[in-house]
């Protein structure tokens, strides 16, 4: 695993140059310009969990963990909502009984503790609450210790990229791929090498052989699974593959499992290092309430890294970020004591949607592979007649302005591949409410009219 | 402004390896399980406006952005407490017309907007509000394009330092410092060089030879003012001396000005791009709500770029964190819309504050230079007997288990500096409620009777 700034070749030096926004980013502020159905960027437009939303806001206006008593009572929506209402009759009263006017306004309680700095690493109740988390879904032991808590998967990721990757270190990244990935090797200046998932069978696979290739020589290896963008969930016996690789090149694993909860049918997701335990020293599993909660805008994740990384870990995210939002973090504590069919429906739920997008494109004559997770669709567009000889760029912007759906161009996805393979494919995200799919759907049928 | 990897020295390369914990906060950890009166790390206990945590709730729980109308009549914190409590018992009817048991915990509303991602740069009318404030307070244009939202100054300053600077550019950081400053540079690989205050006839002074010295090589220059920890405050002469080092050598200023309404007496806080327009090219604000609202849990910051550098600025916000939490964004409208009376009154809170801190320091013996703004003491304690003999570490381990009050060690705060002159320093935070400070100094008072 060595490597230097000397390492570093000059066209990854001049590439670090730039970092741009995120073009799936971008197709969200077009999609509000355009007023066209948001199919891009992949959050929902449900809320979280009223519980959820009802114990952040507890935090935020009492400033305070419930004490014993208290947690074992406020617990339901029921007990939350009666809570809240006497905080306000609280706060009412406490206010009226200043006369001095504006200065009421400006009032501010005593010992607040949830709307302050957290311990960096998030607390330890939340922690813990984690640790349960995994003993719960995966029968897997992690110490909380080993856990960091983090401003969402985005910083969990950063942190570990740096955590463990030194200026010129190869890493390895599977395209199509969220841009996240090489975007932030820039940042910090290792290297993307890509690794390409093919069309095979219905399925989307990689080369076993090139894949081989590419891990000899890097540092570091990017698993994402269930996949964005294309809804690939990694079998048992590719991780088996993937883990002989790393152990055998000695690199590290940084897995992103943001969609873990969403895999279809028969496919299933694994933890590595409950799976693989001799993974357990080289991987770094980067996680977040954002998908699962329908909470994208809450910034809580968190990261599990082997031990002998945890202080160099926790540096480097306490430097960069300090810590994830005090109150999301209370908040949070609800969320991972919701009840297993709560994220047991949520496969049900996002694979309904996608069916029914999935019907839509098809008969605009998209061409589906269908996916085994996650919450997407990366379609070919190629036989689509109105978009067959554009660029994805160009098919995207046509979706955009005449047919009023937002989606995000497949070029976006793709490092090393040809112009040609990268101009093929769109991807639709299927986690917009049912009203949203049945006006996008609506909206795709202008399509077939073309044709 | 040249720079290479290759221009990296191997002090520097090896340093990157170890970016560790803040002892800061480490302390922080140490007072909770000694129970001492933590004036370590510096946050209040006291919370936000309750207007601004009526708005955060209320933003939590609708998930939607006022509407004109609703914008106009919900701005006091009555109007607020009535809309929220009618949230709430909509909320309830919905939760019992639902008889399904537990399915009604987890029912979601739709349309849900403030609990989701917002654009990575930040909500446009958070940027306007911002962009407003600095009209407000320094008569000073800034588009709400050349403005970013991040997560807490930290992850603004961290965004800054990336996008100015590359691994081995030299970093000029005055000390006594924040440790966060070093700490970035080394998980950008640049290379901190330390420029020394000194004490001066009751202030903190630099050398201005000193300071060309190392700007002169360097491709940036951090100032904090007012200072953390010596409670400087720079004068429009150091400044104008600062600036002019700047332009003669093509250096970036980077700002950290999260306590710019804390400034007493005759002490003011000037804005560099405001007070000196040839700065506006090259100089990078950072700020958060942390401080001035109480609220350090909620990672709510700010940079303002100069506009040719926006686009890359962003670029590496977007990829390191995204963005900051949407419901705090729009909460933090409100806190923009306080009256100028709140911030005025800042200064006052806490400069009494170091004062009743302050006598207790004298009267157990320590050595104060009186502060000019922020919330710090950054004593000297070698007259007082009980510490003289001590390492800064042993003093402040000495202070929190023997005399239970947590403050800072103060050769945290030094760079290049000998020992001797390292270990010669504490840093007590006075930003804590009243009821803390008392009991902090009915404890202080046991050094005199040790003494």
């Amino acid at each position: 695993m060595t490597s230097s700034l000397s390492g570093m070749n000059e066209t990854n030096q001049a590439s670090t140059a730039t970092v741009k926004e995120s073009t799936i980013r971008m197709m969200t502020r077009l999609a509000q310009e355009h007023n066209a159905v948001n199919l891009s960027q992949g959050f929902p437009n449900e809320a979280p969990p009223m519980l959820l939303k009802l114990a952040l806001a507890h935090a935020v206006l009492s400033g305070r963990p419930l004490d014993q008593l208290e947690q074992s009572s406020v617990t339901t929506e029921e007990s939350l909502i009666k809570s809240l209402t006497d905080l306000l009759v609280t706060t009412t009263a406490a206010s009226t009984t200043d006369d001095t006017g504006f200065t009421s306004l400006l009032t501010s309680t005593p010992s607040d503790v949830l709307n302050q700095y957290s311990p960096p690493m998030g607390r330890l109740d939340l922690r813990s609450s984690i640790s349960e988390y995994y003993q719960r879904f995966y029968d897997y032991h992690v110490s909380p210790d080993d856990i960091t808590v983090t401003l969402g998967a985005t910083e969990a990721f950063a942190s570990a990229l740096r955590t463990v990757g030194r200026p010129g270190d190869k890493c390895v990244v599977l395209e199509p791929f969220h841009e996240l990935y090489p975007s932030q090797c820039k940042i910090f200046y290792l290297e993307p090498v890509f690794v390409t998932l093919r069309e095979e069978g219905n399925c989307w696979k990689y080369d076993p052989q090139e894949l081989e290739d590419a891990v000899r020589h890097a540092r570091i290896l990017i698993l994402n699974s269930p996949h964005n963008p294309t809804g690939k969930v990694f079998s048992r016996q590719e991780l088996q593959h993937i883990v002989h690789l790393c152990t055998r090149y000695d690199v590290f694993l940084i897995t992103d499992e943001i969609y873990e909860h969403m895999c279809f049918d028969q496919h299933h997701h694994y933890l590595i290092p409950k799976e693989f335990p001799e993974m357990k020293s080289r991987t770094l599993v980067c996680n977040s309430i954002g998908k699962s909660a329908s909470a994208t805008g809450w910034r809580l994740g968190w990261c599990l890294h082997p031990s002998h990384l945890s202080d160099s870990y926790r540096g480097i995210h306490d430097q960069l970020a300090v810590m994830s939002p005090h109150p999301m973090q209370y908040a949070t504590l609800s969320y991972l004591k919701l009840p297993t069919t709560y994220f047991d429906g949520l496969a049900a739920k996002y694979q309904q949607r996608i069916h029914t997008l999935s019907d839509a494109l098809l008969l605009a004559g998209f061409q589906v592979i269908v996916p085994q997770g996650a919450y997407y669709l990366f379609v070919g567009y190629r036989n689509v007649p109105a978009l067959a000889g554009m660029t994805s760029m160009e098919a995207a912007m046509y979706m955009l302005k005449t047919i009023g759906v937002a989606c995000v161009p497949g070029d976006n996805f793709f490092g090393k591949l040809s112009d040609e393979t990268k101009n093929k494919y769109l991807r639709f995200a299927a986690c917009r409410s049912n009203e949203d799919l049945a006006e996008a759907i609506k909206r795709i049928a202008k399509l077939t009219v073309h044709k």
